[in-house]
């Protein structure tokens, strides 16, 4: 009874939590920080309040529930995900990890209090951290990025979104801007989508990520030059549009000659002054390749280079990196892989192994503490999209497998992370 | 002495004008009837007012200031230009023609009084259309358009800028929704600078203008679909921006194939959803081919929807063509052109006959009435830019170009503009 009870409360929260920026197409719009994103943050903090979480905002606007075990260990276990969306974005991003943590957690606050679970941590936080889209305050993985001081927090205040706003007052605003200091979790784990279709190709349930592609992320600028476009003779142009479709072209035709899995895009371009009838004077784009292979990443980045070398012959226009972010290829903890592979497995899930290519929070918490990142199945691959789908029934196996998980991870002794030390098995 | 208080006057007026809406970069940014325009207007009307004009403003703003010659003729001569700008624009692009007009209608009005000019025109105007840049409000040749009714007033009316604002409530804003009926002129002239650099090369201060090149000005949609850039394989991408992309590379390419010259371009992109790592869903892109042969705009537009046909199978993505205008390649009023020819070079001015690729209210007028559009120098053809420059001297030469041009114009009995019927010479 308190097993479907379960299930049907992850799937209402879902529901609830589906409605805060909900778009006609049928998906959400939450983005970091807005009305929407308040509304959620609001539930949340709600239903930890009721059912016995205490509630920490950290100076970000990370918003954490906290159980304490009541017995001598000290070591803290994490689980979340997100809440905030892409501008046109899915139900499932974010949401489903946050949903079936705070249901896990009230199952195990539960059996801890009856004597069922005899947990070696001494407290469970679940966490939905700020900003991981990166759609309005960039980079992604921002609240996270933060927790671990990967990005300072005095940086990531005064970062704006594209109208000026910064973050420290898109917090004040709906109310998150946090005084908390939250102590460094001993585990870290984080349920999410696959956005991608190697679970539905194989059959599985359950993908469990061994490692993280690399990612190169470059700001560029094309410097062309304001004309009419009607009488300015052809060969006296610097078109910056025509210079940027180049590149966009350019990098799109990387990944074909990459010796490794590569993917690369430009999802966004900023055109100067955009007028009909007037050539482009200054585009911005936002470059992204992403491999497991740091060669080929190496290889692809260079190539790129070469390409923005041949620019001012092609096109009379210059171009420069004006950032470039590397975020190197990730391997996640393989002891508690292992675990919870035993764990999944043994609850009855088809588990396979897999990497995954989309950062996500669980990238920077690996950078502090073991993590472990599992994936449900979503349609066809679709993700950032209203199209993006998971069944009722791949939800439940994502909250029934997480909770096997984590049941597992709360309760063996502490295990060295380090693989080159050997452990006992 | 007089000679020279109109030559002080013409660059006192372009200093003057150049100050509403200045940019730091020396040009200026004057959208159609935005506080700067609005500004720029009220000085004109102001300058009319204390010359002894009578302003009239037409239901689209379109400000004229009206001298009758107190004679028994009814004909109306029209002179003038526009003082909108692109957004990051010059200060000479309309305003030189405003400006040249004003002390040329006020020098042959004082010339008149003193019995030193005998008009066989009744009445003499000048005018600033609105909208002419179609940066703020599409089309181009906005308040024009409406004056020679091939845009309706209604529709030009509802017309909304990128923010929702309608021209009405703009107008309103500013105090420009005018109510006074001005009837079709019998004559029109323009000085314009040349936004193109033949003037200079050939050594010439002022441009007949024979004819101006036909446009095709298209709409496109792209569709593609929104998907994470992380994790989606490639191959199961629909990247709308790498779609459009090659078709701005293919459109800038169409003037290499054409058999007659053909200018070729797109200045405007508008990408959705445009964020860093989101493949992008949808593209517009305002694509404009110039030509002055009709047949090589034809070919280029068949070449661009066979490239539009090949883009499913070379991104995934449909495009479609959403709106579609032509303007015919047009030719001016020869009688007229032929007569500021001899009046021009009489006045000691060197100049050279060409045609115009840059639509101009001109090209509207010359729809109803004898039309007669010249041109000075812009250097090094750059315009729709802060660097966006013609000399004093160059001014001057405008000025009493125009001075000549229109004196002519104003004393000769009418002609037929119908080159079919011979007039006497």
């Amino acid at each position: 009874m308190a097993e479907m009870a379960a299930h049907a409360e992850v799937l209402a929260l879902l529901a609830e939590f589906s409605a805060f920026g909900a778009t006609k197409a049928g998906g959400v719009s939450r983005l970091a920080c807005d009305r929407t994103d308040g509304l959620a943050r609001d539930r949340l903090v709600q239903w930890f309040k009721s059912n016995g979480f205490e509630v920490l905002i950290d100076p970000i606007g990370n918003v954490f529930g906290r159980f304490d075990f009541a017995n001598a260990a000290n070591r803290t276990f994490l689980c979340g995900s997100h809440l905030d969306s892409q501008p046109h974005g899915g139900r499932f991003d974010g949401t489903l990890g946050v949903v079936t943590a705070m249901v896990v957690a009230k199952t195990l606050k539960a059996a801890a209090l009856r004597g069922d679970l005899k947990p070696l941590y001494g407290s469970l936080m679940v966490v939905a951290w700020t900003g991981e889209e990166g759609a309005r305050f960039q980079p992604s993985l921002f609240g996270s990025g933060v927790f671990v001081q990967h990005l300072p927090l005095e940086t990531a205040l005064k970062t704006t979104d594209k109208d000026g706003v910064t973050v420290a007052r898109a917090l004040a605003d709906i109310g998150y801007a946090g005084r908390d200091i939250v102590a460094r979790p001993d585990h870290y784990f984080e349920l999410h989508i696959e956005q991608g279709n190697r679970l539905a190709t194989a059959g599985k349930s359950i993908g469990l990520v061994e490692a993280c592609w690399g990612a190169t992320k470059l700001l560029v600028t094309v410097h062309g030059r304001a004309d009419h476009t009607g009488p300015t003779p052809m060969e006296a142009r610097k078109d910056a549009l025509v210079a940027a479709s180049h590149l966009v072209v350019a990098v799109n035709d990387l990944a074909k000659t990459a010796s490794a899995p590569l993917h690369s895009s430009v999802g966004r371009m900023e055109i100067e002054p955009n007028s009909p009838n007037t050539v482009a004077e200054r585009v911005r784009l936002w470059v992204e390749l992403r491999s497991d292979d740091q060669e080929a990443l190496s290889v692809a980045l260079a190539g790129f280079k070469a390409k923005l070398g041949e620019l001012p012959t092609l096109t009379g226009c210059g171009a420069e990196i004006t950032s470039e972010t590397q975020r190197p290829v990730a391997v996640f903890d393989k002891v508690g892989l292992d675990l919870v592979e035993m764990a999944v497995t043994k609850a009855g899930f088809g588990a396979m192994r897999l990497s995954t290519i989309a950062g996500h929070d669980a990238i920077s918490l690996q950078t502090i503490c073991p993590t472990t990142l599992i994936f449900v199945p979503s349609k066809d691959g679709i993700s950032h999209s209203p199209e993006e789908f998971t069944s009722d029934q791949e939800v439940i196996a994502g909250y029934e497998a997480s909770l096997a998980a984590i049941s597992a991870l709360l309760t063996v002794p502490p295990f060295k992370a380090d693989p080159s030390v050997p452990h006992e098995s």
